[in-house]
């Protein structure tokens, strides 16, 4: 066995309560070097009596390693442990201090997790579970009131650019809110609505004011209840990273300078605040001179943007907030701002905008979920032929290996959003690979988000272009498409096995080789996935004895031959069968 | 290279703040497997502007792993960043998404370090570094007033029971802070002082009171005011996991059951809270029925008792807290612990008592230091015999990869406590074992903490034998080993290089040989340390080409010849060389 491939810590991913009783852990060993792990787990203040052994399960790989993973339940919440490895006649104990051939005395040199605290343990919302959100950008979703339409408004559906308007606003959303209820999503993440001279409204102005081209307060009250009575959430959209150089304290920086009551509501570096030379004297977002950056550590400050997080749950019945670059804003104000926003809605979901490795956030005292940019890169890539089955599934792997369990049952899967092309120009515009990518996100762990226009067709490539003007003329919308997603969405709502519990695993993953095969199962049904990513017929067999099978779209039973499951598929074809299980 | 021994994070100790403008990262490889690591560094918003290069060294190995290290100082706070890792022709860039052979465009799928945060970064206390602690266990160091003597104490010399007092107390302390100020100490760390019935008092009754058998309120402020005086911090134990039986609330959970107003201060299973076949109904530390555990996460319980920890810092200037079972407190409780002991003494040091590891508490917002009884294991096994110098060198490049660098300057270094036998017995009795034990302590980075009577020649087995009465009767002190503690403190005080800022590092540690020979360097002065861990005569040889090197505890010149320092040393004889730098 390869010790230097071994690794457990007794903390974050690796060792972590997921609920008030159940420790979860987590090994991670060579790729194919180990036959099994056992954990040797007690009390160690009463090791004799509490003693067990629980056997782990192979739960993901990715190119390197294999990933363990067993579920502890001690009794009286403390929990040592050691890891019994075996491969072949060979057996190896795993200890916090050692590696080594010979059964260690219980319980020096173990592994610890101390206690099991109900405050400490990273409870998610359960709503956010079988969540489908439908991201909205205002300004390009739907016109309702012209009369509030910014200056210099031009018309609807022309070509984006960074500055220009198209007088989406509020009004349109509710003009438009059969279309979501139809389509069968049941949560809405809008961008930001508050007050804001850009058409993105990342610059915000006013935090306690829904910018005039939008509506006004009220008019979003009315969206939200409304939303609530169609069974539909509401996330908005927290910029607390930054402010607009228009925000009111920011000016009386630039007016006052050292004097002004609010000079330390940011980080001035040296006064007078100024932009020279393209760089500011006081830190930005970016190097962007009109996007000050927010000193959160500053009681006031806190105290401002907490208070802002707060009003508009209570205001308006938010049900969560997505946090605009959350990792440029300190942990001491996300733990504080999460303290607040469960207290004012325990069933607040917090979802962090992190690209990159994210689990400081993720441990339970920050967010509950963040951007899932890694899963639309690695689904993307394979469904564009950029990589094979077996480099789909190490990836998959790892993005599943990533974060504990409650983060993975609830991090925000998209394929785009307003900051990447649109996900039909990310396929080249080929429908077939868009529905293979869109089937995956569906049948996937984790929950999945619709950027607006992506069920009808619309095309775009970055930033201004994915802005387009959502297309209302049913001729012009891809109907097809549209039915396609209602479908997907339907599904994945019906069954709680693929917007929830089931554990998620390939069954065929292959080098050289696009097609793939993939599960879900929980102990009610069991799902299984079949996909030919390429441009030829193929059948795909998997050696399956029971036969009571049916395809999930259809209906129709779907049979096995002498133990074996073939599945015929057009090119980029997929299908879904299930069966329910016997318990 | 070994790609499965690669590891970095970027988080806890691998990738963390080590000041305001100082990122620190760790790489980790196979031992002896990789030639330079070289981190890529700079700004994603302005990545060529900002690109720098910097050298990683190598900080330390154990059996299996190389430790790398670097600072980076990123000019706008933010950080990108990968690895170019070279072993002979061989060149690898690691980044957070994958390692391969390619250059990587920047920074796409690099690792993050978002903005460093002053107020995320972990701050230790400055006086901690230089400390010199001296462990009390004030019923057994001395005893000043025998009018309080608790009944039935016994007779001050004879054997410790578990239940039995001989009377030590405040004034005790008082009447002999002499030995302590001649000692050469700086820092006292009491064991708990609070009213309890027992003799070690981590069962507490009255939080805010000091136990009458050791004195008064006033009394424990007039020995901090005198402490204070001659230069000496003091430090007192926290017993906030449980509480005594006796304790008002518990008493009145006993009496009320579920009508108790303190019902909830308990993690009480089932009503009414009593004992039954040994096991408690309700949650405690350990088995013992006598000592339930508190309900930290109740707010009541939690104002209550950092209001206690404030008390005591504004009571009596404390200069720190131990913390009892820290492990087994909720991270809610010691994030706020933190903020209001911090607030109430910027300067306070934070010490938990965690045997395992404990980077769950060591990330800037809980806890600044650690006992570190791993130290104590390891150091005495390898001068009882135990293991080799090449083993003791693995073990203790896995101690100083353990935490982040601010805690390895504070961690809290003990050779022996209360819990464990004494330091003489635990090295069989050998004082020369003793000797290179503690040349050690006092020459490794860390707070040494000497436990009261070791210095001395106190022996003891463990618990409760270690807790023997301190020998005042000076032709029963063992003076020679006195006087050699009082050369140690007084070299380690002398020298930052030693107590602070010296970076370790072995020149000598091989496979079946006991002697060793490491140094310790900063940018002023430059030590090394020769130990001959054998019953024989050794000389220990090494090259070294500068002359001017004197004995650190004699001045004599120390002189190579032909490029080698060859150094004669008894059994189990150490000396300890050094020279001023001239920067």
């Amino acid at each position: 066995m390869l010790l230097e491939a071994f690794y457990h810590v007794p903390r974050d991913k690796w060792a972590y309560a997921y609920d008030d009783h159940t420790i979860h852990l987590r090994v991670r060993t060579k790729r194919n070097d180990v036959d099994s792990i056992v954990v040797l787990a007690g009390d160690k203040y009463d090791w004799d009596q509490s003693y067990c052994e629980i056997a782990m399960e192979k739960a993901a790989c990715d190119e390197m390693f294999d990933f363990w993973e067993a579920a502890v339940t001690p009794k009286y919440k403390r929990l040592s442990y050691a890891f019994r490895i075996t491969a072949g006649t060979e057996t190896l104990y795993m200890l916090e201090t050692s590696i080594s051939h010979h059964f260690p005395f219980p319980t020096n040199g173990y592994f610890e997790f101390s206690y099991i605290h109900e405050i400490d343990v990273f409870k998610v919302p359960e709503w956010a579970k079988s969540a489908i959100f439908y991201q909205i950008f205002p300004e390009r979703f739907a016109k309702g009131d012209p009369s509030i339409d910014p200056e210099g408004t031009e018309l609807w559906g022309g070509k984006p650019t960074r500055e220009n308007f198209f007088g989406g606003d509020l009004q349109g959303v509710l003009d438009h809110l059969d279309h979501l209820i139809d389509l069968g999503i049941n949560a809405i993440y809008f961008t930001p609505l508050f007050r804001s001279p850009s058409n993105h409204k990342y610059d915000t102005v006013d935090y306690k004011q829904v910018d005039p081209q939008f509506g006004d307060n009220a008019l979003l009250k009315r969206v939200v209840e409304v939303c609530h009575e169609k069974g539909i959430r509401v996330m908005l959209d927290a910029v607390f990273n930054h402010c607009s150089e228009q925000f009111p304290p920011f000016q009386d920086v630039l007016t006052n300078g050292k004097e002004s009551k609010y000079a330390d509501w940011f980080h001035v570096n040296e006064f007078p605040a100024r932009v020279q030379n393209g760089i500011a004297t006081y830190d930005t977002f970016g190097f962007f001179g009109n996007m000050p950056k927010f000193n959160t550590a500053n009681p006031e400050v806190k105290q401002y943007l907490l208070d802002v997080a707060q009003y508009w749950i209570k205001e308006i019945k938010l049900d969560g907030w997505r946090l605009d670059v959350a990792n440029e804003v300190d942990h001491h104000f996300w733990r504080d701002f999460r303290k607040v926003v469960k207290q004012a809605n325990p069933e607040a979901y917090i979802v962090g905008e992190v690209w990159s490795d994210s689990l400081n956030w993720l441990n339970g005292d920050q967010f509950d979920s963040v951007m899932n940019y890694p899963f639309a890169d690695k689904v993307l890539e394979f469904f564009n032929g950029r990589m094979d089955g077996l480099t789909f599934a190490n990836r998959t792997g790892a993005i599943l290996m990533r974060y504990p369990q409650q983060t993975n049952e609830v991090v925000f899967n998209m394929l785009c959003s307003h900051d990447t092309p649109r996900l039909l120009t990310r396929v080249g515009n080929d429908k077939r690979r868009l529905k293979l990518a869109v089937v995956f996100l569906f049948t996937f762990m984790g929950t999945p988000c619709i950027f607006y226009g992506d069920e009808i067709g619309l095309t775009g490539d970055g930033d201004p272009d994915c802005r387009k003007c959502m297309i209302w003329d049913p001729s012009k919308q891809d109907r097809e498409l549209y039915d396609f997603y209602k479908i997907m969405i339907k599904l994945r709502k019906d069954h709680k096995t693929l917007n929830e519990s089931g554990r998620f695993r390939f069954l065929k993953a292959d080098a050289n080789d696009s097609c793939i095969v993939y599960e879900r199962m929980d102990d009610q049904f069991h799902f299984i996935i079949w996909m030919n990513n390429t441009d030829k017929h193929q059948t795909l067999s998997h050696p399956i004895v029971i036969t009571d099978w049916k395809d999930a779209l259809s209906s129709e039973p779907v049979v096995p031959i002498n133990g074996m499951m073939h599945i015929g598929l057009d090119p980029y074809g997929y299908r879904i069968i299930y069966r329910k299980l016997n318990n």
